[in-house]
């Protein structure tokens, strides 16, 4: 059977100028993924590669180039998931770990060899612990300054001048950052990364990988780290016979309060034109008590269903920000697809944006959503509105064998 | 109303000659909640109290004579949850700290406090920057050393021996530990403590601590931190109208896979005569696909069901392993209940002893287990059976006036 690779590079506020950078890096991604699939990687493989070239960039708040805490340090979570085994490693809050995705999978792997005495193999490790654990377990480490972009520096920096001025009283100015980084900074940078995989075998796998809120306190652990928020990869999904990849972004707390990534794997095995998942987003969290207080309410997922009766793979992107940047490829496909989906600005954070692709063994059909309209059940339901897609751009990334 | 304060020092392996210490000291944990209940304070109050009571104790496994890491030190996860905001505050591996239930408090209760430039509150910290907020936010923080308590290194130190041993081929063999501290080792210390609650107003609360697991990498994060693992607290749990307290305690990772706290408050919401307790725990964690591999399978929970119709309050503990220690009281007792349940040597691990104490306005009433027989639904499931109780004895806590 053909297998599909997707990656995110967050639900927020991408800057206009940014995203083709931003495509080129998704398509990167997909294309080095699909390299292993296509060698006979399974789906972790595939989830860990992809979401490794997007930490490797500076321009995504994962790795490299993620958002500074408070005292200005890069500090990490990062979660991979298998559907298969079912089990997870996750990593929060890690300081000096290049690839924190790297670091969770080898948690995640490390769990199938057997300790001496009955002792049981850790599945989530933070902080300096974290970091230590990579150092003996042959993943690599680096200083922690290593990890500070100068983007990073200079919006952290910014940052810190404009909560001074609030808390003066003030209003914000900003004076120093470039004019993409204050459209980022305006928006929230979310830009949290992630992927989601189904390989010839028909296993699932997901992967997410952040460096957090901007200004958050040393030691804060988003749901990138926290089972069954930041990622969910299930076969066999609560025994429905079909199998989902979840990869999520948004605000870490409240993505952790709804248990964000569970909800949407739950909600997509009966897609039923895509209804029940804009449903329980909007139920469960749009509308859920868990955020009482919380507005506006910001969240995306990336979301793979894959049905092995009829070798249908239903790819599904929502996000309750302005824009959520994703990027897909099948076996089948000679290139990646990347785009951005856009909300319009009176809907972000109380309205669902859910968009859908359609592949029958690797061949793109039409998708559930096509028949809806948008704005039905109080989101956007269609594979075309609002969509800024590139189908044939001449990019930098490589062609696929 | 009336309200009712349990509290559990973990579902494990104790020690038949610590029985009583234990016995006294939740005794005094229930008291000292119920104390505050009577004052006015509402169940987050009680269940930190509790709590906090335990931990202070280097008997148990939660802040001092917390287990040690593989380093030998002592690293904590706590969370408290409030079932009438539906917050969590939680923390992870933190080090020098001596109540980590009062630093997970005030994670929850600064979540009420809006931040300025619309930054968000963290619900979970962990490791070193876990501590700093401590520090910082009026949480007494310690040197971590303080924490060790003299049997935890005993323990450690011969856990260390056991494995050299088994690594070079040979035999357990113990040498220098306690008689009762070789019999806890040899059943798994898994003494994690927690306390639920129903208030007089009928909100509901729930807490969490633990040092984790006895040898533990540094940094790694059990359930005790991990939201909808460790502990779950739900007015209207689902919309159902009923009101859920859980505390957890067992092994940490397999509680996350399974999300445990969570699946017992849901299972709890409609527990007719406890059999949708026994088979959630026996479908979703004894015979879970997501513990493949996993044998013997060790967790247990209490859990708190009010009913605001009838003023009806089910006070339910199960456990998979040998013993569990539980103890409760309701504003209407003069004295707590403490007890342990005993699980038969060869259900360990693979059925669920489900245990069960009913109370309409704080006045004990027919449990809905009693009309059950022991064995059925693959668990334990009487109000009775292997059940060693304590109603009378002469302990020495303060009378609650």
């Amino acid at each position: 059977m053909s297998g599909l690779v997707a990656v995110h590079v967050g639900a927020g506020s991408h800057s206009s100028s940014l995203k083709g950078e931003y495509k080129t890096l998704m398509k990167k991604a997909c294309t080095q993924a699909m390299t292993l699939l296509r060698g006979g990687g399974n789906a972790v493989d595939a989830v860990c590669a992809a979401t490794q070239v997007l930490e490797d960039s500076p321009r995504t708040n994962a790795g490299i180039g993620s958002s500074l805490t408070a005292d200005g340090r890069v500090e990490c979570d990062a979660c991979v998931m298998d559907g298969r085994t079912l089990r997870h490693g996750a990593v929060g809050a890690v300081p000096g770990v290049r690839n924190p995705v790297l670091l969770a999978r080898q948690i995640l792997e490390a769990q199938s060899q057997p300790l001496p005495g009955g002792l049981v193999p850790p599945s989530f490790l933070a902080g300096s612990g974290a970091q230590i654990w990579a150092a003996s377990h042959n993943v690599e480490t680096c200083e922690p300054a290593e990890l500070i972009a100068e983007r990073s520096q200079r919006i952290h920096e910014e940052s810190i001048r404009n909560i001074q001025r609030l808390e003066e009283g003030g209003t914000k100015r900003r004076r120093y950052a470039l004019p993409e980084e204050e459209e980022e900074m305006q928006g929230g940078l979310l830009d949290t990364v992630g992927a989601v995989c189904v390989d010839s075998a028909g296993y699932v796998a997901s992967a997410v990988s952040s460096g957090g809120l901007l200004l958050k306190h040393s030691g804060r652990v988003g749901q990138a780290a926290v089972y069954g928020c930041g990622c969910w990869a299930e076969n066999n999904c609560d025994g429905s016979g079909v199998s989902i990849g979840v990869s999520t972004t948004g605000c870490g707390e409240h993505l952790i309060r709804t248990m964000f990534a569970r909800l949407c794997a739950r909600a997509a095995i009966s897609p039923a034109l895509g209804t029940s998942i804009i449903d329980a987003v909007t139920t469960h969290f749009l509308e859920s008590d868990f955020l009482e207080g919380v507005h506006p309410r910001m969240a995306g997922a990336l979301i793979l269903r894959h049905d092995p009766q009829g070798a249908v793979s239903d790819l599904y992107w929502l996000h309750t920000t302005r824009t959520m940047g994703v990027c897909y490829m099948t076996t089948n496909d000679r290139k990646p697809q990347a785009q951005f989906s856009e909300m319009v600005e009176e809907k972000i954070g109380v309205s669902v944006n859910l968009q859908c692709k359609s592949f029958r063994s690797g061949i793109p059909v039409t998708s559930p959503l096509e028949g809806l309209q948008p704005g039905t059940s109080q989101g956007e339901a269609s594979g075309l509105a609002g969509e800024e897609q590139e189908k044939s751009d001449t990019s930098d990334e490589e062609e696929p064998g």
